[in-house]
């Protein structure tokens, strides 16, 4: 078995996400020695982050006494920007939502205004949960765009007008904590895999008014080279009949131009559905609504041949559909899996889970959480807590 | 930053690969007590597997003593494995080749007889570098097929029958050590990166007969969730005018199909081209042969469509062409370059590499070489070896 670190922020982690429940569990897990570890978890304890709690069952000697995460040593904000509303939350630091506010906004009134009501909707939720700006530990953002994750800066967002290097952590300044931002589609597909993950391959695609996917390598999130994995809305799409379809990026037949949420009101409208939103295209799919239905399976199908070529290159796990195009459900899956199945090979498509998310409302602000618990709880920042 | 663990493993594989070059090293990247480290250090060393030489530059107090891996201490034998033609190299622990012989062969002659000539080689070359089998500590060998890692057995390989299922690991029970099997793509992707890597993620992407990827994250080989990613050759690719072709896996317009070696020998005989292997249309196009020029150039582009898309999915830090019609260089890496920056974002195509591989013909056995020093040099095993 191949050993990790016995850092105290590691031995935290192994028990946070119940990988490890007792000294002797860290011991295995690190390879480090027993001295070594009771000397680590002695000072977690001490910091409040570790609780002694019961005995585990024997295995022939005393039986070990069991760890348990104290998960109520401190709170996070979670915030979940979109185009038109954002949803605040606190949660503990298992990511358990204590209180969450949601508001209309206009993203494109851009950073100032929009942060300003963030922070109001944040007091609220403190107070609501009978805590103060003090009991905060650190702040996960999702917004609806590129993001240098190191800086917390959008980069050149296409559907964010205003907000192009933005240093959005400054806006969190009173609270006194780190603040960390990322793309929606990054901070739901952690939302997704849930407290601890797994260490699986996971696609996490959402399809709103454009289409992204959140890549999950062994449990976390892949970035790439620059940052910008799972960009899938503008790959290119060939068109029957040499149909083409200009996208808003400059580019023809890009994969959200053809089946996106913007797509799909467009294809409803040229077809006379009595629409006015992707909502209601969607909605009308749901309830059985012939010509709607066969958009949304359109849609799935062309997302299904893109998705077919990354199962074949990415061969995961599973795949999780999500936004709210997602929330049609049985239609659009059918197209995707026709796609997916049709063209995959079979070794990659045998085992393969396609599923719809069952809280695409939620998992914004659980990953937002979580993002914020991982990348607070790490090596550093816990050994100054257990310092 | 993240410390990583303090196994004896861990500590002799962070000096192989130059991340550490002094006992302080190696205490700043694990977090672990000085103490600890000195004593697995001194483990290292007693077993041979490190060496103490000379002083580093002083930071202000006693310079340093500095350490270094002993690659002679153990020998490896690295195996290329090909369709027509093995090779096979006895390696040191730092994959240099001390002697290296080649055969041909033909896979479809099944396991049995291939892996005796691989036998009679595997001891020409031992003796030529004047090693016993007892000097060889571990076995890597690449196949042209999917493998099933964990035993070694190749997985209903399309272009070696006869091999399904076989435990070609069995062949080297001679030299009583572990042996580790994988594909050609994942084991020449290995060579590429070469010793330590760096932690890039790069595609390899080989075009020989097939059309096929070795995945690297962070400096590793990603296998995904069945160990068939990389998968590419039969990615479905749209032809203009609705132009069919079949492929021998059965579906209609896989890459490899339209883009891959055979491809180009079918489309430079319906040419016209007098030519009657593969090769040969490469080399007419290396020469600057018209038509020739515009197969490959057009296969660049074919396949440059595909690149594209996992380029927007994977963002990686660079592509390396490699395999027999990647010998064809400016024409292929044209037509794909073509493909990539026309489709891909700006963003991830912005400092993205492509290249053609400095030495396709080494990276086969380096990376066998490599995979084996690798695994064999993992947590459990140099455990054993430093008690």
């Amino acid at each position: 078995m191949a050993h990790t670190s016995a850092s105290v922020g590691a031995l935290l982690s192994h028990v946070r996400t119940g990988r490890a429940r007792s000294r002797a569990d860290l011991v295995a897990l690190t390879g480090a020695s027993r001295n070594t570890v009771s000397a680590r978890v002695d000072q977690l304890i001490a910091a409040n982050l570790l609780e002694e709690g019961g005995r585990g069952g024997s295995t022939g000697g005393r039986p070990p006494t069991l760890l348990q995460f104290n998960s109520r040593a401190g709170y996070v904000l979670a915030v979940d920007l979109g185009v038109t509303s954002v949803d605040v939350a606190v949660t503990d630091l298992s990511a358990q939502i204590l209180a969450t506010l949601g508001h209309p906004i206009d993203i494109a009134d851009g950073p100032v205004p929009v942060l300003a009501e963030v922070d109001r909707l944040a007091h609220k939720v403190l107070a609501e949960a009978g805590l103060s700006p003090a009991d905060v530990w650190a702040v996960g953002v999702g917004v609806p765009g590129p993001v240098e994750f190191s800086t917390g800066r959008p980069s050149h967002p296409p559907i964010m007008p205003g907000w192009h290097d933005y240093p959005i952590p400054t806006a969190f300044r009173g609270y006194g904590c780190p603040v960390y931002v990322d793309n929606d589609v990054n901070v739901m597909a952690l939302g997704e895999m849930g407290v601890g993950g797994s260490v699986q391959d996971v696609l996490v695609v959402k399809v709103g008014t454009g289409i992204g996917c959140g890549v999950i390598v062994d449990g976390r999130v892949y970035r790439g080279a620059q940052g910008s994995a799972g960009d899938i809305g503008h790959i290119y799409v060939a068109q029957p009949e040499g149909r083409t379809v200009v996208c808003r990026c400059g580019n023809e037949n890009c994969l959200e131009a053809i089946a996106g949420g913007g797509a799909l009101l467009r294809d409803g409208l040229a077809g006379g559905l009595p629409v006015s939103t992707t909502r209601q295209v969607v909605q009308l799919a749901a309830q059985g609504d012939g010509p709607a239905l066969e958009l949304v399976r359109n849609a799935g199908r062309t997302i299904g041949t893109v998705l077919a070529a990354l199962v074949n290159f990415f061969n995961p796990h599973r795949i999780v559909m999500t936004g709210g195009v997602a929330q049609a459900g049985a239609p659009l899956l059918a197209g995707i899996r026709e796609a997916v199945y049709g063209r995959s090979m079979p070794l990659a498509a045998r085992s393969l889970e396609i599923t719809v998310s069952d809280a695409p409302d939620l998992s914004g602000r659980v990953g937002a959480a979580l993002m914020a618990i991982e990348e607070y709880l790490d090596e550093d920042s816990v050994e100054a807590l257990a310092r």
